[in-house]
């Protein structure tokens, strides 16, 4: 079960100028909705971030396409097929989906941005959009975000959302997102997805660079296998449908607390990703301080995060400080004095000049050990930037969800 | 249970120079011996390659003091402890075993380079090696090789040994080595171990060449769970016992002739470990073709050696080719163009043009998938080199060995 999350949703407020809707098309095999629709109101704005991978599905690089054209009227997410893998009839399908879903609501193709998830190498079905955005339309709602939350999930056990209203300069501003996903990438049923929008008016340029900040620091700090996916995108949508005025200097401290703000449901989002991560029984926060740059200090923390040694250690509640200290070790950081490096187990020091801390008994450690939600503290004694990373533990699960996963 | 060794030791030419013993000296808490004897005659050369981790433990750093200061006469090994993260004390224990070892034999301590293997984080007790050393003298035998295997081993399941013989120019030259590791870092359990000796005469530059190049085609192609130990360390002597010519020349036949034996040598102790992975079920070669050069082949090689993805989809025997170029994907390689890349399982093409193969069936991979070893090829159209890398799958028993494991 997920580490310290409820299928229970939060209270989700509507964001005005968002609406949404998740029906059961029949793209997906297995039961359950497969097609979330999210209407986006004249004149939003929204910014997107994909994966990096160079084998990147059919609908991202659409996707793509797409924002270089036009603003974006309609978000439309497929579950049950991630239409990766499938070459120049996949780009066909996602071209198809879209155009059925701009008849419905009558705009351009290029203003409908495709997503999909779900098995990789089989092609994606037209036929089920020709009856499904219709009905997805027909269903459209300000208050769709738990259903929309729901529509998106594949292998998830529970469903992802957040929701915060902040006071800017007087002004009440909405903030609300979901996403999905609970490996970096789930062999065949795949991939990271995030939707988050706020009624704030921001810039185009400016909001890209809020979501960009924000993912740094969220989606791009959590790992549960190392693996990224071919189709992992996230957007960011302002309506601007608030009084706030738009917001157009990122020096301002709207611009700040927005961003922070957004920030934080990313995060949010994110940890939550973890918390359901294939097999986790345990939630890690690895935190690295000073490092000379955050960079280096991601680096570390990755490092740890990635060690399957690590991971099958917490899984087993063993505070097995040799196999942190080895992955600090090979993180690549030039001229590291390991004998500078103090490791934490929450509280309790358990390392510190290239040895274990003499204050240090095992006691302690198997008592910080048997929680359920751990923090790593990494002192690299060599700089004041900090950063954390999120991962899970590796467990028996974690083999046997991906070794009997079939498509 | 290792895939495709046996315990069965093949027979070991002795290389003149060099006698080996093994003994219990108490290290060890387990039953079986724990201290080896590597004694080698006056004249002969010895090239080290030591662990690329900052935290290397202290005997591999008086080991790389010891190498600045003169040849070794004495290569000694102790299982059971890694005297690693142990601090000073620990560089103490490590120093004060060379001088025990450098009076029995009659060497300076420098002469004697120290090795360990085992625990991580405890002090390596000095007085075992008091009784030890003189009992491993009185042992030391030119037939020793098999025992000394036995001697280093740790969690490993089988011994690792290889011999050949070889004519250069007429003349008769011998190889043989030996090593351990069946994790690249057992975690308290530590290290890959390799020692090899040849009678051939090699000039010391020459010989560091020969083993440094020989272990980044064999060592330093092979990843169990992607973690770099403490302890790592590789020896190659040459005793100058034979009656070839030394060899000074890199551009000889006799250098080319040499160096390509002691590489296959290598190779084959070092896909051993891999064979002996821990929870191997699988043996997985991964060849990487057509690339533009032997450095992005490897970076490919290892992103899908270390997916834990790929090597829980082996595990399954699931013919998973979106995961493998998912892995392929995300390798970081510049301007990778994915439609160009092909994949093989063995001889079975699985896929090309940015998809599944038109020509492939999941019978076929199937039946490739049903081996315990399998070799995947990507071929990635970019231009003529090629290198190879071996690991294992992924499975119950490495959870089980690595989250159980108790030190």
């Amino acid at each position: 079960m997920p580490v310290g999350l409820s299928d229970q949703m939060p209270e989700l407020f509507p964001v005005a100028g968002v609406r949404l809707s998740s029906v059961r098309s029949g793209i997906k095999k297995r039961p359950g909705n497969d097609l979330v629709l999210i209407e986006l109101a004249e004149g939003s704005r929204t910014a997107a971030v994909f994966t990096l991978n160079d084998f990147c599905a059919a609908p991202v690089t659409l996707a793509k396409q797409h924002l270089q054209a036009t603003q974006p009227k309609l978000l439309m997410i497929n579950s049950g097929n991630a239409n990766a893998g499938t070459g120049q009839p996949g780009m066909q399908a996602a071209s198809d989906s879209c155009r059925i879903a701009a008849q419905v609501i009558g705009c351009s193709p290029e203003a409908v941005l495709p997503f999909s998830t779900g098995v990789i190498g089989e092609l994606l079905p037209v036929a089920p959009f020709e009856t499904g955005v219709p009905a997805a339309v027909a269903e459209l709602s300000a208050n769709g975000w738990a259903a929309a939350a729901r529509g998106i999930m594949t292998t998830d056990i529970v469903p992802k959302a957040v929701s915060r209203k902040l006071d800017i300069d007087g002004h009440a501003v909405t903030i609300t997102g979901i996403a999905k996903g609970s490996g970096m990438i789930h062999p065949n049923m795949a991939t990271m997805l995030g939707y988050v929008a706020t009624d704030a008016a921001v810039s185009l340029p400016l909001l890209q660079r809020m979501l960009r900040e924000a993912t740094e620091d969220s989606f791009n700090s959590i790992t549960v296998d190392g693996d990224t996916s071919t189709n992992d995108a996230c957007t960011l949508t302002a309506t601007g449908k608030s009084s706030l005025p738009e917001i157009t200097d990122a020096q301002s401290t709207a611009y700040q607390q927005l961003s922070d703000a957004v920030t934080r449901v990313l995060t949010e989002l994110a940890t939550m990703i973890v918390r359901d991560g294939e097999g986790a029984t345990k939630f890690i926060t690895i935190r690295v301080e000073e490092a000379e740059t955050k960079a280096e200090a991601k680096q570390v923390g990755f490092t740890i995060a990635h060690s399957p040694l690590v991971k099958t250690a917490f899984f087993a509640s063993d505070p097995n400080w040799g196999r942190i200290l080895a992955a600090v070790g090979r993180a690549g950081l030039k001229d590291l004095d390991l004998n500078g490096v103090r490791l934490y187990l929450d509280q309790v020091c358990i390392v510190e000049n290239g040895g274990r801390s003499p204050s240090y008994t095992e006691e302690q450690g198997a008592a910080v050990m048997k929680q359920a939600e751990i923090t790593i503290v990494v002192k690299l004694a060599r700089g004041k930037e900090a950063t954390q990373v999120w991962t899970c533990d590796f467990s028996y699960d974690y083999v046997k969800i991906n070794a009997e996963y079939r498509s």
